[in-house]
């Protein structure tokens, strides 16, 4: 190759491309509850992300402290889904079997058979109303010897006025207040009931009795309930009303929802695993998972996530179910219940341990092993689950599967207080779902959340909802003043004047925006501090508001509207726009139904109802007759409505059911219901016809008239005479007729008389010639 | 520390946690014109992404040509900011300073005149003509010496029919057909007009020689064009018409959009730098770039792009504009302008070389520069752009910055034919993105783009559009599918029969699910494979029917559903429910709106509607008066539809006007109404009580009759005596009284009697005392 050549040839290459340096750029670190520490998550498949969250057990409404927990995890869910782009199967479980649900549940049936017997306030109703007060004073309040006590108006006095028994008793029983309410509230309608039984209406007081009658009608009756779906509809009623509450407050639903009572075969057998692992054993019909054998063995330890928890007495006990259990089986009181026996009045699965119910740490290790196989990315639960809920979690799971570390990363949501104290009913300070939305929007609740970290306490105070509203404030007026300016600038979009508008003002914007960006991605990174992530998003904020009075009428519209949709699509991501159901699919139309507005959506039905309404006036005005209404509302069925994809299908009542269909396929629809009509219009003109052929052919018979029938009717050659009538009388030969024979001819011809009648009559009538 | 006491101090301690094991993940890498290979994407700001497009020259319509680059663009654009979560700043330019925008505006200005002018068609716009033919005629076919042809009419027949000459010119000439049918058409309308010019329409006949014409004219009147608003306004026309097409065709806008025509100064004052870092010459009132000085020096090197393209003079050509200029002064024929002296005819702007206008290379590089800085991530544009317009860019930027590298990854968009053929106007297969969104929806041609690799060509086929309308049938089939079952499920949502439905099916099927999931990613990572995404989305919905089938009534619909969502979410990234212009701020309403379907928001208004409707009909059924129809209107308008924040403004003429105005709003203005109308009935009331008591007050003066009332009135003591109608005839001293007075006491005595009269008929009548 020539020098020349090969020039041209060097001439011809591209010249070396240089890789650019790689800054140093934040990874995603979690809080993680198995090391007390942020470590960086790895997830194990790539971009996969496996997740299991302890879902609600339902017996009761949701209060704020479940809104706390489900709306903070959604938003861990939603950043780790939507701002990092992880592929996440997110499991969670309802829990529809546990001792607070029979509980509630037998309770509440046996109180409503009570209620619904007791018609009128018998003395028999009071008299199981005042044993049920002693029983509940009793068994609440231990310290006294209540049975004791004959003049209960003495001792609940005593009890209201004795600071000193009142200050024992409220220390010892921390729902003090609530026991004592309740017991105050019976024994006020009781003696009010025994002053005058007849007036006293029966259903008030059995609700005044509520408290006291429950418990002691679940002590002497609970053996009575056996049906199933006494627990089950408890179960499924507070479920349907957790999702509701959810869906309200923009919780996105689970990938995968599991249910206690629908794994129960699988809990069987997990625990027989366990069991044939080493790692549990029966006893008295029960199963419990043995501490001492785990933990140490094979690499495993018991109580992983709080070790300084393990053997806490009042903890465990709690976990383990307020329905007394015979523990006299248990190896060591660390040990705890996979699988209780089940008394009567409790529900019971078959199992080979006899009939009985799955423990409650059990249920989330196998619907977790079951949908996400032997191990998880992410777990995640109240901070009150740690132990030992989710330590008992980790050892059943570890012991069925001989694995050691079932979950890589333990987040727990942190506590909740009201206003400085833990809520609870006896403090009266118990809020519910609904009852925080008829004070706060949901959007308002999700700043709130957002203001404070996931991992730590949080105290509901009425000044943190205003800090968060006027957060929420903050943005809305910046939207609206972005708004307002792209509006605006639209209209002059095309003018130029020859001068652009990005100066060193935008350049500084624009800086400041990236540097922004850069501190949310770092606060995200940062175990998704999402406090430090808004606050950065209020500085951009605030940092733009300047921009814009510095800019004054130079304002470049395009940097405001850049800053105003990388802070939208923050703000989406947190969850503040967002859904309980996510929508499937794509909208309607090719594009642009994303962007528009309801109004935009919404004025084409407005206008074919005002026009509707119009022409009703109209009508009405001019008096027109019903017929006309009606043929009216038909066209806006058949016409304007179907060329919305709306389908009006009217019914029996009169309250037509609306349903979307595509026009076209509802234009098809009816034009193949009237081709159907006109098929059936013409198959009844065809029954017609036939119908009138036969009747013709039938009159026909009768155009004879009876006096010529034999003379000259088919048989006319074998008669020689006729009387007057025209029956014959003899034979062609003239041999006189067999009075059988008269007989029978005389019938036809009365028969023949009949059919000429009417022949007759339709002849008259001019419907036959 | 005793043993003891060291063991319960271990036992406190968490267990040592194992970091998880990474999976090798795949990395974003993209095809970079640079290198001409797959390169990782590192950007120069952790996750920051600058990012430069080059936009439109806007003096035409768009093209599906134009359709492929930026929507291909658009949906590199939205994964890189969506799917792997960038924060991206998109810079693209509108050229509105060219030699194309100069020429067309022009032509068309001087066109409009002459047609303005030419209202009959005079000889002389007929000499006009053929003048403008001839030239016409000889610039566009040079091998002819057209002005030695005197019977045009045997050189065009000659042209059409002699086939040789026909192919030697259609051989020199791409655009043959063009102007052969351009000068066909002049020719007929000009003989037409020579035959009968009073018959003949002017404007019909200047459209007809409007190709020739403005040629013409533009020849002999450009250096008359003076005023810059000709130029500017063509180019904010199209610019205009970029940006509907676009925004029908869902791309996204542009972070920040500059035009050419409002840089000057800067590219002034870049030029100036370029020259003095000696890459640069003026020659004439023009500045080139010295390639020969930059090449190789300082590590610079041109044409990196395409270094085999160097020197090409016909792509040089083409670049340089369409606008006559000297040349002389270049120094290489490589080297290429950088600003432009302006002759007459041609808008200029002051610079230190006398008036002039930017080249169009170094448009680019001043704008980037001025809104990125000293380098970028990526610039895109489409394919036909790499050499020399991105080279010349690179040459420009990398003199200005004296940098090595300014765009670390370069991609551009492959070339698009139709049916086979380049697609031209001489052709006549150009597709303006009119056209093709007359045929097709913007989503279908979405789905076509992106069913091609975006660096690849595409051939714009019917039949690859025909497959793309498939997928589209599949994908929308799956989800009308899901949603049915979705919506089905929901219903059954809260009952059990205490099986759950995810068995080994289910599993399969989420295995499946995650398979599809990081195959999706690694197309994605391997330069945005959108074909080889698109695939597996199909295989993932084709494998999801699969598992519904065999699921059978045991379908977990949970599971359809997560798929759905994901399949969703993966075309929303690819634009496919996408708009133009990104909505801004939070839905008006705290949580729900935005991810609410169409049918969802619709469904209060339907209901509304519907029950209106099925009143009416009862009403007409049942012969309810006019009134009560009325009655119910108001009712719909007054409650049921301010409930939902709409306004019914009843007009004169019947048709109501519907206003969207917030519920409270709407409660407090009608509350405000029925307030006025209560105090204008209350004033109306206070008038008549008023009119009322005026009436009785004149009515009382008639009380007294007239006969008595100069007996018993206030003068009565005057008088002496009376006649029989009892007026005075006397004074009280016996005198007559003066005729003057008896006529005057008698005209009192006949109004007394009249008021008389009304009062007695009152007193008749009831309504006074």
């Amino acid at each position: 190759m020539s020098a020349a050549a090969a020039n041209a040839s060097a001439s011809r290459k591209q010249p070396p491309w240089r890789v650019p340096e790689a800054k140093p750029v934040p990874k995603l670190k979690l809080y993680n509850s198995m090391t007390r520490t942020k470590t960086e998550f790895i997830p194990m498949d790539g971009n996969q992300v496996t997740w299991y969250a302890c879902g609600p057990t339902v017996y009761d409404a949701t209060h704020i402290g479940h809104a706390r927990n489900y709306v903070t995890l959604d938003i861990l869910h939603r950043v780790v889904e939507d701002y990092f782009g992880y592929n996440v199967l997110f499991v969670e479980n309802v829990t529809d079997i546990d001792d607070k649900i029979i509980k509630r549940a037998r309770q509440n049936y046996l109180f409503n058979n009570f209620k619904a017997e007791t018609t009128t306030v018998t003395t028999e109703a009071i008299a199981k109303s005042e044993e049920a007060w002693k029983f509940y004073a009793e068994s609440e309040f231990k310290e006294i010897n209540a049975s004791a006590i004959d003049d209960w108006a003495a001792f609940s006095d005593k009890i209201s006025k004795d600071a000193t028994l009142k200050a024992t008793l409220a220390t010892a029983h921390p729902k003090f207040p609530m026991h004592f309410s309740a017991l105050q509230e019976a024994f006020d309608s009781i003696e009010q009931a025994k002053k005058s039984s007849t007036t006293t209406d029966a259903a008030a007081f059995c609700e005044a009795n509520k408290t006291t009658l429950s418990s002691l009608l679940d002590k002497q009756l609970s053996h009575t309930v056996s049906d199933p779906k006494v627990f089950r509809d408890l179960a499924a009623f507070w479920e349907g009303e957790f999702f509701k509450d959810m869906d309200r407050l923009g919780v996105r639903r689970p990938d995968i929802m599991t249910r206690v009572s629908e794994y129960v075969p699988e809990i069987v057998t997990f625990v027989e695993k366990i069991i044939s692992n080493g790692y549990a054993y029966e006893a008295e019909g029960s199963v419990y998972f043995d501490t001492a054998a785990f933990d140490g063995k094979d690499g495993h330890h018991y109580a992983k996530l709080a070790p300084w928890s393990k053997g806490d007495a009042a903890l465990m006990e709690e976990s383990e179910g307020s329905l007394g259990m015979k523990l006299s089986g248990k190896k060591s009181s660390m040990d705890f219940a996979l699988w209780k026996a089940s008394k009567s009045g409790e529900p019971a699965w078959d199992s080979p341990w006899g009939p009985g119910r799955p423990g409650w740490h059990i249920e989330c290790s196998v619907m977790a092993s079951e949908i996400l196989g032997s191990g998880m990315d992410i777990h995640s639960g109240g901070i009150d689950l740690a132990f030992p809920h989710h330590d008992n979690e980790l050892a059943q799971s570890e012991a069925y599967h001989q694995c050691d570390q079932w979950v890589n990363y333990f987040t727990h949501c942190g506590h909740l207080h009201v206003e400085g104290q833990k809520m609870s009913k006896s403090l009266k300070n118990f809020i519910s779902v609904q009852q925080a939305l008829e004070k706060y929007t949901p959007r308002q609740l999700r700043y709130f959340f957002l203001l404070h970290q996931w991992d730590t306490g949080v105290d509901f105070r009425d000044t943190g909802m205003s800090e968060a509203i006027g957060v929420e404030t903050t943005l809305n007026n910046f939207f609206v003043n972005a708004k307002a300016m792209i509006a605006e600038a639209k209209n002059t979009e095309l003018e130029s004047d020859g001068t652009h508008n990005f100066r060193r003002l935008e350049l500084d914007m624009i800086v400041a925006l990236k540097e922004k960006q850069s501190a949310v991605h770092a606060a995200l990174c940062d175990s998704i501090n999402t406090p430090n992530a808004m606050s950065e998003l209020l500085a951009l904020v605030s940092r733009t508001n300047v921009y814009v009075k510095d800019a004054g009428n130079k304002l470049n519209v395009e940097v405001v509207n850049k800053v105003a949709k990388y802070v939208t699509k923050i703000l989406k991501t947190f969850g503040l726009d967002g859904v309980g159901i996510d929508p499937i699919g794509l909208s309607s139309s090719g594009a642009g139904a994303e962007g528009a507005s309801v109004e935009d959506v919404v004025l084409p039905y407005l206008q074919v109802l005002s026009t509707f309404r119009d022409t009703v006036r109209s009508y009405a005005r001019e008096g027109r007759p019903a017929q006309e209404m009606l043929a009216l509302s038909d066209k806006l069925r058949d016409e304007d409505l179907e060329r919305l994809g709306v389908s009006l299908d009217d019914r029996e009542g009169g309250k037509a059911l609306i349903k979307f269909i595509p026009a076209e396929e509802l234009a098809a629809q009816r034009q193949a219901k009237i081709q159907q009509a006109e098929e059936k219009a013409a198959k009844k003109e065809e029954a017609a016809r036939a119908r009138e052929a036969l009747r013709l052919a039938k009159l026909e018979k009768g155009r004879m008239a009876p006096e010529e029938m034999f003379r000259k009717g088919p048989g006319a050659a074998e008669y020689g005479a006729f009387d007057i009538k025209g029956i014959p009388t003899t034979d062609k030969e003239g041999n006189a007729l067999a009075t059988s024979r008269l007989k029978k001819l005389a019938k036809e011809w009365e028969a023949q008389n009949k059919l000429h009648e009417s022949f007759k009559s339709e002849v008259e009538k001019g419907t036959i010639e």
